[in-house]
């Protein structure tokens, strides 16, 4: 589990590297499909993470500020480095007693569900890395080479 | 990890079944980015988890077609039941103890490469979420819903 959550931050941090070759206007462009634009994805991958893991299994109170508040590319490096601090604290301290433990969502439409934290988890790691998969199309619409996706090679497993 | 290889191949059926209503056309079709179509990334994906899993891990004979050799959605659905036969074979038995257990992989330029197997099995699960995040992209760009992504909900965790 940590092993993927690992790659995704590394991934999250090279694409936030990419990020600082490219005009401000290609980041906040309209796009095709997902969530509609390379920052606004960022930032929701963000907001995802730590909602899930701060706000629905911690029940912490959580302050997620919508797009247009912090819509330019150093204040999502921000918000995803203060978000990284407590979802890192719960990630590093996961231990496999916890994969059973339910929590209690309450969707957009006030439903109540259950989810078993192992479930959030793997939800949280698919979740990134298939909208990463989306910013390597617009990297190529845009001409620039995607951060690479592989994760064999990356140095998260010593032999 | 189970888990997420489950998750895995029920999307890929979900995008299989997408297949059946666009056109041989569309599925076909030069896009930018990634494998550069629908049905070459299908293929793909497909290959990528048959290869490491069957061939590079197991060291077993695969047969791998080249694109062009399955090139039609039924041919790349077949292939992709056969490879899955074997595949899920090993997920299935996966344990812990296989973790740290090497593999030696020759890489295109003939270089040694060792990788721990836990290492193999998270790069295969990762290479299929990417991947199938392009294909929501092509997806709206040929405006059609794409297969949901989400991985809550689909009834792999019960509860």
């Amino acid at each position: 589990m940590l092993k993927l959550f690992e790659y995704n931050w590394q991934v999250r941090k090279d694409w936030f590297d990419w990020c600082d070759k490219v005009s401000g206007e290609e980041l906040l462009k309209r796009r095709v499909g997902g969530i509609g634009g390379i920052l606004p994805t960022l930032h929701h991958i963000v907001a995802v993470e730590y909602g899930w893991i701060c706000g629905g299994i911690q029940e912490k109170a959580v302050d997620i500020p919508p797009f247009e508040k912090v819509a330019g590319l150093q204040q999502i490096k921000d918000f995803s480095a203060r978000c990284h601090l407590e979802v890192a604290l719960f990630v590093y301290d996961w231990n496999d007693s916890l994969e059973d433990r339910i929590m209690i969502d309450i969707t957009d439409e006030g439903e109540r569900e259950a989810h078993k934290y192992g479930e959030v988890m793997r939800h949280v790691i698919a979740h990134e890395i298939h909208h990463i998969g989306q910013l390597s199309i617009w990297s190529r619409e845009i001409r620039k080479k995607p951060v690479t996706a592989n994760l064999i090679g990356r140095g998260l497993f010593d032999i």
